[in-house]
């Protein structure tokens, strides 16, 4: 495996931004997004969707240089439209506005429409716990899910993300509404391994584990059978009908001309109601309970959401960033183009 | 099946609540509540409910005469504080709140501690879409979940509910972070009847349909698996941390005694950032798709959530709404008494 310092990493992602005709900041900007992700132990969605992301921008999907702007708003609510600009510079505005409204209102909420791929949704959520807010954001994605009941996929797998500051560390859940990604189905196919629980139905419709068969059928499995396929419906609503934007059926099924997508950031300042020493004192209480549970192997405790990032993230600094080396000889080719 | 008809079964509920205690007006929002439940067919959580819900008055645990008071706030966001009152009182008082933040700031927020059991979450994502608002809330619990990766149960299954207004019917999600409730298991078990899908793990270990095998180990599963245990674990995190009142591994475990509960109440006024036809025009356009979906079963439609609950509730007012006889007889002579 090939490890790279994150200096190194941010660099050249900074380089390849400006080849891809970012202005500086904007560039700095996105690479600490991309090289965080990396960093962080979230391959899928950081260095490694970087060749997705520039024929993204070759094919006109994402456009470097647009800013997203408000097109309407009331109090504490506001609805913005993304230009079809860089979907992870759009979510870090949005998230940005929604925290700075919190502040003033005590909650805050932006409707982004007309934007693109997010990349890793966390970076959201650990943003505004970064300034001491609890967030909630989700966004929906093309259709890459049947309904419960349903054989042609018709739902995004609209990833949630809910974020609680921590001195200790944030406690971030980040979870889309299908069991498994195709990233993460692709990745068990290609070792033939089976997946460690049911991931969707095979061409028969029945239940599997079996990667490929899903892969085949494209019958992904929501989270909870019909749970999961009420929540990403009634996500992709409210993301769409609050900030006019497309609606899952409505975005290009080609990931790398799926644009124009809906988001939704909501934060909330606790300040308003909780001093610091009580929300430390319930928060603690609630995870030093979730520790003491008695683990079902005896040498894996119970971890909170977030808390396996932070091994990671450390990891990564002291030993480097794993980078792919044929993305990694990519992002550095452009960096020289 | 015993059938009565609507009124019937509200006015019967409505004396038994004078019989309880309660002053006349609150004896009459609460027996409707009670009443519509069961009209919609959540028939564990309607009159079903009741006897417990009378233990728990006779217990201490719920004081029929407290009303909620606002503790802190600061703009849009307040905290409140419930006295053990009635929980569905309690929770319908606190989403109007959010709803009348709502009308004033565009989005509302309440945080609810020191309550009781709301019995039906989506009574309040239907009271808030009733009035044209989207709404998202839930609750804590008792504990009755193990985390995953752990045999002992830290977790609640923390009813996460949303709502989204609709002339032809509101889109409404209402669903617990468990894949089954201990009354469907119970349900399931009475009968003999295996579960559709892996609702636990047998005192073994292993997943299982068995619904008395997981009765037995009290180990239900999350929807999702490790999702759904973080998503009871951010939910648990919110409503603590925000009401100041109790987390799950602080509440009783006794069904009877499970008081002292909190809760998370958000109302968004579409109205802020959209006009109706626009939010019209979106919501026909995903619900279309929908139902245009391929169905596993030719003869079996995709719904919405919430869908099958306006044809139960319309079968219900039209044929009366099925009561069960024990109960039915208990509450009558409540009334008496």
């Amino acid at each position: 495996m090939l490890r790279v310092s994150y200096d190194e990493l941010y660099t050249a992602l900074y380089h390849a931004m400006l080849s891809l005709g970012f202005a500086s900041e904007r560039a700095a900007q996105c690479a600490r997004l991309f090289a965080e992700t990396t960093r962080d132990g979230v391959y899928t969605h950081g260095l490694n969707r970087f060749p997705r992301f520039a024929a993204s921008i070759a094919n006109g999907s994402v456009n470097v240089s647009a800013e997203p702007s408000k097109t309407a708003g009331m109090g504490a609510i506001e609805r913005w439209d993304g230009h079809r600009g860089v979907g992870n510079l759009n979510a870090q505005a949005s998230m940005q506005r929604a925290i700075d409204l919190a502040k003033q209102y005590g909650i805050g909420g932006v409707a982004l429409g007309n934007t693109n791929h997010w990349m890793r949704g966390g970076s959201y959520g650990l943003q505004a716990a970064d300034q001491g807010m609890f967030a909630m954001c989700w966004t929906n994605t093309l259709a890459n899910m049947p309904a419960w009941g349903a054989k042609t996929p018709t739902l995004g797998n609209n990833p949630l993300i809910i974020a609680i500051p921590r001195a200790g560390g944030h406690v971030i859940l980040d979870m889309a509404a299908s069991q498994f990604s195709y990233g993460t189905l692709a990745a068990y196919s290609k070792r033939g391994q089976p997946l460690p629980v049911d991931g969707g139905f095979d061409s028969a419709g029945n239940l599997t584990k079996d990667a490929a068969a899903i892969e085949a059928s494209q019958r992904a499995l929501p989270i909870g059978y019909w749970k999961g396929s009420g929540l990403s419906l009634v996500l992709d609503m409210l993301a769409a009908m609050l900030s006019g934007g497309l609606a899952t059926h409505q975005i290009p099924r080609d990931p790398t001309r799926e644009s124009g997508i809906s988001q939704i950031f909501l934060a909330i300042d606790p300040s308003s109601v909780a001093d610091q020493q009580e929300l430390t004192q319930i928060a603690e209480g609630i995870l030093n309970t979730l520790r003491e549970a008695t683990p079902v192997d005896a040498g894996k405790p119970v971890r909170y959401p977030g808390e396996q990032m932070l091994h990671i993230r450390e990891e990564n600094l002291r030993l480097g960033v794993p980078v792919d080396p044929e993305i990694w000889k990519q992002v550095n080719d452009l960096r020289q183009s």
